[in-house]
């Protein structure tokens, strides 16, 4: 067999790019946009790109410089999904909900050459520009974008704009060629509960494949209609920025996933597609009857997180959403794992191009597939992160076994499916058994009045931990909040869980404390929780039981940023 | 952005061999291969691969080699896909319809270390060796598959078997690590019509990258009954061998593709999916009643090759098969362009991974978008095969451009759509006009008798060239063949065609020429052809006219094997 060389016309470097050429010469005038009254096709979407691509050439954007931009679903965040590689560059969409200190640091640490601003966003940017000014760190060049179609602009004169960008580059600029497809295509900053953000950074070949692998996942089309309720700044909307145009899809955008708004664009653009967190069900289920218009055809759903009550997917399924749960984290250019709405729905099964497992983190041993041993879920293949910017440390340990160890844990049972249990940080260790906070929250939230439900480990005398629980709850017919007490909600766990899993203490709040990414924070709860017990307990319990489980997750769990962790709830 | 580096975890080379591994997990007990009575489950799948690898090691395979298979549709040669990669080497799947010289052409070229036969071809391989050993070349071993589970197997004693090798082999065996995807996976002959056969190489990369282009273009949702029509020795089952490992399907084996074999298997086996050539749509229409079984669900078919006429697919459709149309070359693993079954049937859209486009190749500038100005067909992509075994020539050749000439004329639509027209070499040039013999041919087709038709050009004194049409019909309804004259054909033609494109000449003939592969040998009608004409006539015709077309065309037409050329036809 001898050796065959690679040529241009058989070796083609892997990039999301390709699939925006290919959608403006196959699906030339299918929309590719829609935004309100504002229309493109994938001829016009490809050509202000190359437009864009080659403004920001001009504004000396070189290979490999960082392009941060901070706006909602608009059709200017996805055109730099595909103009800011094209020239060459990284795209970092930043989190809009972060504070202004959260942005700052990001563009510390990306050392963002040009920071693109959503007009309504010009507050928190201005904000995070002053704390950099008043560091006396160097800026980057920012650009407002301007409510595209907008009579009147927010621009002041002197500043540059993004319509104006579009406008006066050279529509016959070639894009950037990519020559390694290990080159990075985008910077995304893990939202840092408990640490300062990480910078995931994902190659083109990441970018492609993990675009496939979730159209291959999702079972997607051609020419899917596809509302934008997750925001692209989530894994840069877990690739269906990129995924769309391989489809020759619709992106269907809108500034902020309102109930009216959802039904609005479902119904008059014929929606086919969307992903989002589980919150927006709560949104779409608890519309105002004027918010509300028929849904004639199916949506596809694909979202994320804990088993979530039945009755809420039978509820979605019923208004004819359906949908599919996924598994998934930043590093791993979102979701990983998958499976269709089915009652165990915990279990997924792994997509193309991840591989994963379930290993005792000491041994690197794989689990028996019994259903009942727990280990740490570990994945690996072409959709994991490059690595994290300018962190070598966080890098190396991530990937020191061969497998990226995800913080979670999970059994496999003996038809191949894996069934998340908890974060390994959450289980809580109850006189040597292991409790999955899931669970018991699975449980909690079939109860009628709940609407959040949160569970965590307090410090115990005799079992060295016990579950608590917290509770956000609906008002009753009666527009009650406070006629439901401690003793039924424990009375009810008593019915539906073994003893040892019944919290001991539960505590009712207006709302859970969560991060701007909409998570639960059970970092918050567990020192609510330690506070609940008194100081004699607290006494007594200085010396804590071994977690054998937590003990054997040597990385810092929270080094992985979950786009929809085991306990993002609704 | 700084650099970082590739991990195991995060850099997984591309290999098709992965997608058995994860079925092996994700479809444990799931039906992979149904074989008559016999059955296998992804496990055991994976299980018997293992252990037929690790006998290949023992038998001193080792990385790169190339293991030759002749065999129709059986299991055996569906699990040498993953098995013959999985120990390193390099899969050599035969085509069972050569002859015993063009086999032993192959094993000779090829190096063959071991050549797995199925018994049924065992006269065909003895003739083909003793071919080698009259020449005195060394041979390959010779493993024989018997049927499986037979009784009284046809081995002698002393002699290797197939199943042997998977029961002796050992389980534990782990695959040969395939540490670069530029690495080969499979060798498949094209069937060098003019030409000695062309040894096409996949890679690792290629295959696996195909695969998913595949069945993102066939929209190949999961867990697929897949009925192997088509023969895995074309370009590895177009490569829907690794694909349904991919989706978790069932392959529906069968050594025949007779009619009440294709029938009793989709009934029996709740058949979704089929590859096929044309030629299978007679099979499955010309059934007689007895062979015949419902078809209570449809069955999703792709196929290729020119227009044939619609009465047939409608046909086909109201039968219960849904007919998707695609357009390959065995260079680029198969199908590179495909379309849903419409009436204009030529005009294709680009895969995934493929880059089409029509270009003068003088200038190698693209044709205008206007569904007239003919150019050759090139394509490039990550599909496109690694080059020609030991014909490094042909293969820069071939990869010159940046682009691999496909030796088809196509035209290019407004709309982005591509429509074949003909093989570079079989456009007719009459009169300065060129005429495509795919649009001559498919009028005939349409004529209530005409059962084959080809048109190739005939030297005329005037015109340069001119159409001759040759045709097989069908039995009058009073069992006549003979009734339908030239006349008739002439004047069919000339009420729905240009007058210079009608035939000037019809010639009837039982059955046109065919090769190995089915595809009508329009070389052979050509000599015909100038044989028609009289001697007077072709002195007047010396200096011929010249052919644009056929000039812009540097390359060897032949070069590139079609899957389903524009002229294989029903």
């Amino acid at each position: 067999m001898d050796e065959l060389s690679k040529y241009d016309a058989n070796y083609v470097p892997l990039t999301p790019i390709t699939f925006l050429q290919r959608a403006s010469s196959v699906y030339a005038n299918r929309t590719s946009i829609i935004y309100d009254s504002t229309r493109f096709t994938w001829r016009q979407t490809y050509e202000r790109c190359c437009r864009l691509a080659a403004s920001l050439r001009s504004l000396n954007i070189s290979k490999n410089d960082v392009v941060s931009v901070l706006a909602p679903n608009i059709p200017a965040l996805y055109e730099m999904h595909f103009a800011v590689p094209m020239a060459g560059a990284v795209l970092n969409a930043v989190n809009t909900r972060l504070d202004a200190k959260n942005v700052a640091t990001i563009l510390r640490h990306s050392e963002a050459k040009i920071f693109f601003v959503d007009y309504l966003f010009i507050p928190l940017a201005t904000r995070a520009l002053q704390l950099l000014l008043d560091e006396s760190q160097g800026i980057p060049l920012v650009i407002v974008i301007d409510e595209i179609g907008a009579q009147k602009g927010t621009v002041r004169s002197g500043e540059l704009e993004y319509e104006q960008l579009v406008k006066n580059g050279d529509s016959r600029y070639v894009p950037e060629e990519i020559r390694d497809e290990w080159d990075p295509i985008a910077l995304n900053y893990t939202s840092g509960t408990t640490s300062a953000p990480k910078g995931v950074v994902y190659s083109h070949r990441g970018a492609y494949l993990s675009t496939l692998s979730l159209l291959l996942g999702w079972e997607m089309g051609f020419e899917p209609v596809y509302l934008w309720c997750l925001p692209m700044f989530h894994c840069n909307g877990w690739t269906f920025t990129w995924g769309l145009a391989a489809r020759g899809g619709t992106n269907v955008c809108m500034r902020s996933p309102t109930a009216s708004e959802i039904y609005r664009n479902i119904s008059t653009n014929k929606v086919t597609h969307m992903c989002c967190a589980p919150t927006i069900f709560n949104i779409i289920l608890e519309a105002e009857p004027y918010e509300r218009r028929q849904i004639r055809t199916p949506v596809r759903v694909l979202t994320g997180g804990a088993p979530p009550p039945a009755s809420l997917f039978e509820k979605m399924e019923s208004l004819g959403f359906h949908i599919t749960h996924s598994y998934g984290l930043t590093e791993a250019t979102g979701p990983a794992l998958m499976c269709e709405w089915q009652t165990q729905w915990n279990r997924v099964s792994i997509l193309t191009l991840a591989d994963a497992d379930v290993k005792n983190l000491e041994t690197m041993t794989s689990v028996p597939r019994d259903g009942k041993t727990m280990g740490e879920i570990v994945i690996r293949g072409s959709s994991i992160m490059k690595g994290y910017l300018k962190n070598k440390e966080a890098t190396s340990m991530a990937f020191k076994n061969g497998w990226l160890a995800t913080g979670d844990v999970g059994v496999v049972h003996p038809d191949g499916y894996l069934e998340i249990k908890d974060r390994s940080k959450d289980v809580i260790i109850s006189g040597g058994e292991n409790i999955s906070s899931v669970e018991v929250e699975s449980v909690l939230y079939r109860h009628p009045r709940v609407l959040e439900a949160a569970v965590v480990a307090i410090p115990h005398a005799r079992w060295g931990e016990t579950p608590c629980a917290f509770l956000a709850v609906r008002k009753s017919s009666e527009g009650n909040m406070d006629d439901i007490k401690e003793g039924e909600i424990i009375a009810y766990c008593r019915k539906n869980l073994p003893h040892f899993m019944v919290p001991k203490k539960v505590e009712f709040l207006s709302e859970l404390p969560k991060t701007s990414t909409g998570k639960i924070q059970k970092f918050q709860l567990r020192e609510m929780g330690r506070n609940l017990v008194n100081s004699n307990e607290r006494k007594q319990i200085a010396t804590k039981n071994g977690r054998p489980l937590a003990q054997a997750n040597k990385f810092d769990s929270d080094r992985h940023e979950k786009i929809l962790p085991t306990m993002s709830r609704l």
